[in-house]
């Protein structure tokens, strides 16, 4: 698409979630513009727990079902747009390959809103500190935080490591549940389905496709962070699992690819095909990469290998 | 566009903003997920106070300058795309049109995150009800919520309105001050901009339109509920005031009238012309509009006059 993007409908909705009805409480003053104060009511009904969708569909559409892009934690859909260097995300990618795709805003992220009403959900809310990415997300050693000088032949943009932050949203710890309920609410809306899922993402994307067996034609996911207990329920969803550099940084991550591994592994069982994979990209030649692969210098680099493997594995 | 939309490009962006820096909380351990728990650590660097903005560029372009779509309050830039019944919103009548369209999250709202450490914003959020969205948008009388019988002609689809109530997120009311500066950054970015606003987000058009004189080309605010102290400071950018029907359903609608239209006629002082002008919906004979007038189901016969408008005030 070297002349834009040619696209026969894109927009908006909402899936999941439900309604909560709020009574006792005290109302307030509330004066927060010169002009506009009123008496405000905690009480009521709220819509708590729904995700946020937008949607793009092209107008020349591959034959392949349309992708759902299931960002990570204490992130949002904007994960997938404009990287923080200012190129084109896979979002844009994959449009230009022909895919329908829909960007999800997980429960309390970006769009999805969040329940701000005391008492509903059990735990506080956390929030990523630039200190916290530059380690977690492989990027550079932390003492090397201060003099953002990252791990040799670093691929993640960090000289925008200031508007990538701007991008990360705060999340709570316990609404897990609510979030793998609307993300297989919206499974329910399509037919078939391809999920490419990050990080935290992958809980939610692994547990769909084992409770909407043959929904899911193929499932992507990028250094996933949570698994379904037992890896057999997924037999029959081909999956790929891809994973970047910098694994040997700490004990956590050399923990995770261990694990992933061994998960992967479990998954294949005796039958093991190629429809269940591990792509390391350093094992291909491909090196450099940190946890966010989509915000990448080579992010098109690897979506095209992710697409290669999509359509190997394509509903026939 | 009968044939869907034909973008030369689209993306996102953040502005504003600053960085905190949270030092000597304590850390806690954070287990939420069956296989990622690790040490939470509060203290850091921390993105707050930016907005989020996503920009569609129309491959065949009109010769307007470009529009920014800024919300009100407890809302999100999901106010402008797709309507809680599901039809186009005004982001995608203003492409149709060949505007270029900039889609603002304003500070702490929908993508552009908001800060979740304790301390640094005084108040604690507050979140909208269905009850209170019905009366103070307009859809009906308070004892007929139960029944969702709305007014006699109401524009809005009250028979979604638990779609649109998952469009609400959360507000602080302490806000103000850093949304302001946040929308004037994102205006520094153009020669020339369009702005239309809602509700809440006229506050911040308006200051935005006195301190960055000969910036804003025209500006559209749909039933704006924040000033300029001194209308004065606004003279010599077009302005348009568009307000719905049902004004006289309550007394805060019927006090809100009386000083749009104080507003606008000091606005326009003794040299007034049709560059400051009230659109009173209802007097033009197009009755039945709420608070939301972008989602009434009317809502591309009010764009078109708004659009009317804009070509009538045109830079030339």
């Amino acid at each position: 698409m070297g002349d834009g993007y040619h696209l026969a409908d894109f927009g908006a909705y909402t899936v999941g979630g439900r309604m909560i009805d709020v009574a006792g409480r005290a109302t307030r003053e509330i004066n927060f513009m010169p002009t506009a104060s009123f008496t405000y009511d905690p009480n009521g009904t709220f819509a708590i727990e729904h995700l946020y969708v937008q949607y793009f569909v092209p107008a020349s559409r591959n034959a392949l079902p349309p992708v759902l892009l299931l960002h990570g934690g204490g992130l949002s859909g904007s994960t997938w747009e404009t990287t923080p260097d200012g190129r084109p995300g896979w979002l844009h990618g994959l449009l230009r390959r022909g895919f329908e795709v829909h960007v999800v805003d997980n429960v309390e992220r970006g769009r999805a809103g969040w329940c701000a009403i005391e008492g509903i959900w059990p735990d506080v809310p956390i929030q990523r500190s630039l200190q916290e990415a530059w380690t977690l997300f492989r990027f550079g050693r932390p003492g090397d935080f201060d003099a953002r000088k990252p791990f040799p032949g670093q691929r993640f943009p960090t000289g925008a490591l200031d508007t990538f932050a701007r991008g990360f949203v705060p999340r709570w710890t316990s609404t897990g549940p609510a979030a793998s309920a609307a993300f297989e609410a919206l499974i329910d809306r399509f037919e078939q389905v391809t999920v490419i899922c990050h990080s935290q993402g992958g809980q939610f994307a692994f547990e769909a496709a084992a409770s909407r067996p043959g929904r899911i034609s193929a499932l992507c996911a990028i250094e996933p962070s949570g698994f379904t207990n037992t890896p057999e329920v997924l037999r029959g969803v081909p999956v790929l699992m891809v994973h970047g550099d910098f694994l040997d940084c700490d004990e956590r991550w050399q923990q995770m690819n261990a694990r992933w591994r061994a998960w992967v592994d479990a998954l294949a069982g005796p039958d093991a095909d190629d429809a269940v994979t591990t792509m390391s990209l350093p094992r291909e030649g491909i090196r450099g990469n940190s946890h966010m692969v989509m915000m990448d210098d080579n992010s098109d680099v690897v979506l095209e290998r992710v697409v290669e493997w999509l359509d190997g594995v394509r509903p026939r």
